[in-house]
């Protein structure tokens, strides 16, 4: 992903009604140079390391506020924790159960959703899909030992 | 589903190591007679009127200890709630948007689960499909009107 400019995010926010703000801003960016899934706790850190003064129940009024406009997806995996996701187009997610990593897995799963909707004769809008299993660099490892 | 039989329920519990109570036999019960994905809260609200003296804690206790065993899975849904299945095979789920209801959907996903982790290299083991969209029930209520 490259560097986004500040006018960009600026016009992302105003587009969807959102007043901007440093803080809007920061956690937009973090967003989207950062595809690692955070939780509001990482993103807190990583504002707190770069001298900004906000609690964690701002982080979380400002991704709630990203997430009713469309611009992020909440991802809910089975650590309990909730991470946000700036690609909010209906796509898989893989956690290695070894390391902990949640990868995107680029493929349209919005195939899947309307077929096995469909099958029971619902509609499908939107959906996820997540895999739990072993990452292909944990597998490395684990062939080299 | 059939009723199940107390033995059973007891030959369940003591095969997967746990001690026979009657709180747990309720809740292993209730989720095998009841298939509407209940939360926690669901569960006591139901052993409550049933005249059993059980806290949220202990209820939550329980539904852990058959996580933990396999008995049941946890379903993280996007209204943040955690609700429990007795089918444990990788089946999809639908939530309809509309009324709130959680449907299963017999479909074996572990197919699409392992192509789609495979085609970036990782290892699937098991998986979640969640779909979200408008349930046959709500599309013929709306149809009518």
């Amino acid at each position: 992903m490259n560097a986004v400019s500040e006018k960009d995010l600026e016009r992302i926010l105003r587009e969807k009604g959102l007043r901007v703000s440093s803080h809007r801003l920061y956690i937009l960016k973090f967003l989207m140079e950062n595809r690692i899934h955070p939780t509001a706790d990482d993103i807190k850190k990583a504002m707190d390391k770069q001298g900004y003064r906000i609690s964690l129940s701002s982080v979380y009024n400002i991704l709630n506020s990203f997430v009713e406009r469309g611009i992020v997806q909440e991802l809910l995996i089975e650590d309990g924790s909730v991470r946000y996701d700036i690609n909010t187009s209906p796509h898989a997610h893989f956690k290695c159960i070894k390391c902990g990593r949640v990868y995107d897995i680029d493929v349209d799963i919005m195939p899947v959703l309307k077929a096995t909707a469909t099958a029971d004769g619902h509609e499908a809008i939107t959906g996820q899909l997540i895999i739990y299993g072993v990452c292909k660099y944990c597998k490395e490892e684990s062939s080299k030992n």
